[in-house]
């Protein structure tokens, strides 16, 4: 029995997200290393090894050394090299295949001066997110990074990185593959100018919303979404995944109900929810959908409101009309998340629809 | 040394806000009843025992329980009771003094149905926020509830809680003022009304910003402001503190400088500062206000730039002209937080100036 917010877990629907990526990288040829920000749990992780996933993506060091200490023996950091952790990454690279990523000729310099065991290094490239990286464009620069790589001992060149992250600030799915399409030929572009010094350079690829549409990963070596292992509704909103997808919904207790403004108070707020707003094409926004829960699942054919606002740990819903009186205190409702990956890491664990908690990294 | 996000703590500037908010409730003779969530640290928690303060609001049945477990015998939780949790608030009725809010006439029929301890009993005033309670004008309903808990054996009537968090949404200090003006003059008149069968009947005010601007609270039995113990940068906006108020900051690595667009990028994101967000005045918004950090303290006259943007773990710095090329990799700065309740919550522990860690509620 749910009396305060949980955080529900659909196992059977995570495991098809799963497969389905797992197949499709399968008749890809490419390698899924499956970003586990978004689960952070090594229960969860174990789930990807029926589908033959041995390699994963993380988002910290502390990330690498949970998963690490777990079982994992290939990961790869896909976030700039924090230098002030040089010792933890160095202890790291001496157990495990441990990946990083540079774009700066200060950091490449300072980590082959520091570390004592080989890392492997990805030079992370901007393909048009600006947020991190070497712009694709700037070849001079990128050979600078490789001439410093191809004297180092310790810091193994591997290949490049990137992250589409714009793909979520798409407003269709045509302009989705156009971004992806528009990504990979910047990362192809860069392998073909550098190719001769770097035969077996690798292509690794990122974003859930790209490799949940696309169907082809011809010339790229991996792919690293993390996301669609639970997907949420800024993916339905995309038209990414299908709102029977989404493998987690927050699960929350009314405590109060407003029938006069259309409203009712419920136990599940910003430090459940996240912060994280979708505004839709018509300028409204909101923290998330509300739908009935009965059966002990959340039931995405019956949409009652969407959560108006959120504070520290109220979530205002916002009903929609044939719903006005049907709710009392005491009764429970799901919310679809607008970003899974930031419930999961507030939630802190999960309770599986068959009743199994499942733990997650402290 | 500080290598990875970190929340740093000023012990002397957050002693200073206690003492202030302490000074001013003994002076105006109401009771300071401080909101624990934007700590939730029992080690906190006893720094404001030094200002004769041994009662506290909580937000949650679940953090009454950490703060009961950790000496507080007199807690009020400032949230629509949960009747799905009332085995455990008649568990903490056992053993404390507990008061909780009610604002409708089935749960109190349902909780003094169940409880088998004494309970103190809020009935939640909306004065203007419109997000939980009976509306203030409404005398026939809070009426229809008194009759209802007179006849309560368990559930006894204590007085009216409101939190007038409008304020957040003010414009001005005068706006405060007026808001919290309004607020006590609504609940005054319930009251008056009310007080021929009710002799005895507290009022209970929230909310920093009035709080932390009024020196008045004439007519109030007890205040209940949380944040005052840190502020923020949504108080500094509000003009309810100074920037040198702020008693906590995250300082962060950096990771990758970005000179051509001024910007740089930190290990600091959406999991270390939360997503909340303050939009200025000229419509431009940002997520923390980063300074430098030197001699082991964030500087507040040192105002390097904005957080441009958050994602899971990137913090996006807009840099201010004069620091362009200023940082580099390994550099530590400080970042100011929008709204330091929900920093806290997701960082689940500070480190002191003075170099002490502090725990706070798992």
């Amino acid at each position: 029995m749910i009396t305060q917010p949980t955080l529900l877990l659909d196992k059977q629907i995570c495991l098809a997200n799963i497969e389905r990526m797992a197949e499709k990288a399968h008749a890809n040829n490419v390698i899924l290393r499956p970003h586990f920000k978004t689960h952070q749990s090594a229960e969860i992780s174990h789930w990807f090894r029926d589908f033959n996933v041995d390699c994963a993506t993380v988002s910290s060091v502390k990330m690498a050394q949970y998963f690490a200490q777990n079982g994992w023996k290939d990961l790869t950091i896909a976030f700039p090299a924090n230098i002030l952790q040089w010792r933890e990454i160095d202890q790291l690279a001496a157990g495990i295949n441990l990946n990083i990523v540079v774009e700066s000729t200060e950091v490449i310099s300072f980590l082959e001066k520091q570390l004592t065991h080989p890392v492997g290094i990805y030079i992370k490239i901007d393909t048009g997110y600006n947020r991190t990286g070497m712009e694709a464009e700037d070849f001079e620069s990128i050979q600078q990074l490789l001439n410093l790589l191809a004297n180092c001992k310790k810091l193994i060149f591997i290949g490049f990185l990137n992250h589409a992250g714009h793909t979520y600030e798409a407003h269709s799915t045509e302009e989705i593959m156009s971004i992806k399409n528009q990504s990979i030929q910047k990362l192809l572009a860069l392998k073909t100018f550098l190719k001769a010094g770097f035969p077996l350079m690798q292509l690794s690829y990122g974003d859930t919303p790209s490799c949940s549409l696309s169907n082809n990963f011809t010339d790229l070596d991996e792919i690293r979404p993390g996301n669609f292992v639970f997907y949420d509704e800024m993916q339905t909103n995309l038209d990414t995944c299908s709102r029977n997808d989404i493998a987690v919904a927050l699960i929350c207790p009314i405590v109060a109900t407003h029938p006069k403004r259309q409203e009712m108070v419920v136990h599940g707020g910003a430090i459940h929810l996240s912060k994280d707003r979708l505004t839709l094409p018509n300028g409204d926004s909101h923290y998330g959908v509300a739908v009935k829960f009965t059966d002990n699942h959340w039931q995405t054919n019956e949409v009652i409101g969407t959560v108006k606002s959120v504070s520290q740990e109220h979530g205002i819903i916002k009903l929609n009309d044939e719903y006005i009186t049907t709710f009392h205190p005491g009764d429970l409702i799901g919310i679809l998340p607008i970003h899974s990956c930031l419930t999961a890491n507030l939630m802190k664990g999960y309770l599986t629809t068959e009743g199994e908690k499942i733990e997650m990294m402290v």
